[in-house]
């Protein structure tokens, strides 16, 4: 069976106005069936953190929502809360610390259970710091700003639902290319994923390969290292670094981009409406067209007339402004 | 004769501790025979503005140093001040306003005379809106973000010393990849440059490339947008913007890139002192043990009390210690 969808999400998506993102999850946990975990270790309010989320996926629609909060490692593994993990259809890791998040549970019971939970199908989700503890490598922390440079940012391990990869949040509005452009010049083999706030990186599993649809106001940035030149080995201190070759995709909703093959999936151009009522009337004139030449009244004066009858229906024709510049003019044959 | 150097330099440049770029300004211009001429017409402040760039290209040693500070385009046609310009051999452009600067003297005998000046070998360098002015399309004013977004920035005509670019500055200071990536996403003809602040890009004709060194503490970002695809055309109001396949270069001090070719031009690499200290020692070693093996006096224990000898010459050599892990062991044939 496939492994479940993760849903990375970039901190701070909308819980009130339009709250997309949030009911998506429930709605792909299973909808009136899902049965919730929601893991707020990251934040240092965890109770009130549940108690929003409770509010919330119930709203939604969910049939259940538990809280699994481990402070501790010890706590992490409680086999109460490895059992909620089990059962759970869909997991919420909440916004906070990622490093308190990730070094109570990654390698233990609870960690388990989280990566038993995406290979069974069920979903992933986390926001912020529960978006960043999902790659194999991890922003353990770190500084703002544009240009990468040596030392700005830390790396732990994190939960690994995606392997070769490294997941930052809050992208735009704290200003983190630098950061995960350092982690890529240092580790090119790593795909850097930065996510926007209120916006999903929705990651699923198509015939292998990690599939992934954006969903929310801001753009998912992918970089890719893959044939980058960098100075990171020798650059001394703080420099800012040589990254030269980086290839980066910019990622609004509905884009959809193959994380395996490090390619974007062509979508359907979208249709604009003007152009698609403009094309409909110009067809219904010319099957007009068609049978007013088998009628055999096909006079330029008769056609003339007949397209100024369709297209100002009023004021009634008027054969004196048969020339104005916006009839048509001269032959249609 | 070849186009005279440019230097794009992002703001804030360093005036007193480190002044670098100001200093090699000065001396690309001839040093003591320099004679400079200083635009300030950016700058709200252009009297005070030219009375510090005075102070601080006198002190470095320039011959002369003359203000050309038209604030109408009338004025831009003066011909006392085109007149200074055509005799400098560097032309400073100040910071402030970019706008300000482009709409009073593009197409007018001023800016013909910066071109002029360019054509004939001399330096034209700007800061901050004097950087933006150079590239043939220029941001013109817009926001922060690193999320390209539809309409965060405006463009506008600049001088032209530099065609089918666009520069922008203080571009990790300000967080401007997302307004420069908007331009490159609606015109991937273009080549982005972003420039941080106290960077210089130091352009050279080489056989008829352009090619950029870069000089100072921080970074410039190249944006190559030439194989991208993006939804710039159909992508509404402030929507993010889909720009995937733009290839990156983050280019610190000393980094060499060719601009007409797009490609980063190979350095040697730099050579770590403590290597190049132990490798001189093994050479040291190996010759000796030439010449021993020369000498016949090649036994290994006559190798090792050599070696250790030279290598900790206090305490004297103990021969119960030449089974120490620190000591080479074993023959050395």
């Amino acid at each position: 069976m496939p492994n479940g969808p993760l849903m990375i999400i970039g901190g701070a998506e909308d819980k009130v106005r339009k709250p997309t993102i949030l009911k998506h999850f429930v709605a792909l946990s299973g909808g009136r069936d899902a049965r919730i975990a929601v893991i707020p270790t990251a934040s240092s309010l965890g109770r009130e953190v549940v108690d929003v989320y409770d509010a919330l996926f119930t709203k939604f629609g969910a049939a259940s929502v538990e809280a699994v909060r481990p402070e501790t490692r010890d706590q992490a593994h409680d086999p109460a809360l490895v059992k909620a993990l089990d059962e759970a259809t869909g997991i919420f890791m909440t916004g906070g610390n990622q490093l308190k998040l990730s070094s109570i549970v990654c390698g233990t019971p609870v960690g388990d259970a989280i990566l038993r939970a995406h290979e069974r199908g069920a979903v992933v989700a986390g926001t912020s710091a529960g978006a960043s503890i999902q790659s194999s490598h991890m922003v353990a922390f770190g500084v703002g700003g544009a240009t990468p440079k040596q030392r700005m940012t830390q790396v732990a391990g994190g939960l690994g639902l995606m392997d070769g990869a490294v997941i930052d949040q809050h992208f735009d509005q704290r200003n983190r290319y630098g950061r995960l452009l350092m982690i890529v010049a240092q580790s090119p083999q790593l795909l850097g994923i930065g996510v926007d706030e209120d916006t999903c990186g929705l990651v699923e599993d198509v015939a292998g390969d990690a599939v992934m649809r954006v969903i929310g106001k801001g753009a998912v940035t992918v970089l890719d290292g893959a044939r980058m030149v960098s100075n990171a080995h020798e650059a001394k201190r703080s420099a800012p670094l040589l990254a030269s070759g980086v290839v980066f995709h910019v990622l609004p909703e509905g884009s959809v981009f193959n994380l395996s093959t490090r390619t974007l999936v062509p979508q359907e151009p979208g249709v604009d409406l003007e152009d698609a009522h403009e094309l409909a009337e110009a067809s219904r004139d010319l099957r007009q067209l068609v049978r007013d030449i088998a009628a055999a009244d096909a006079t330029p004066a008769a056609i003339r007339r007949r397209l100024k009858l369709r297209r100002t229906p009023s004021p009634p024709a008027d054969p004196t402004r048969d020339q104005s510049p916006t009839q048509p003019q001269g032959d249609i044959s």
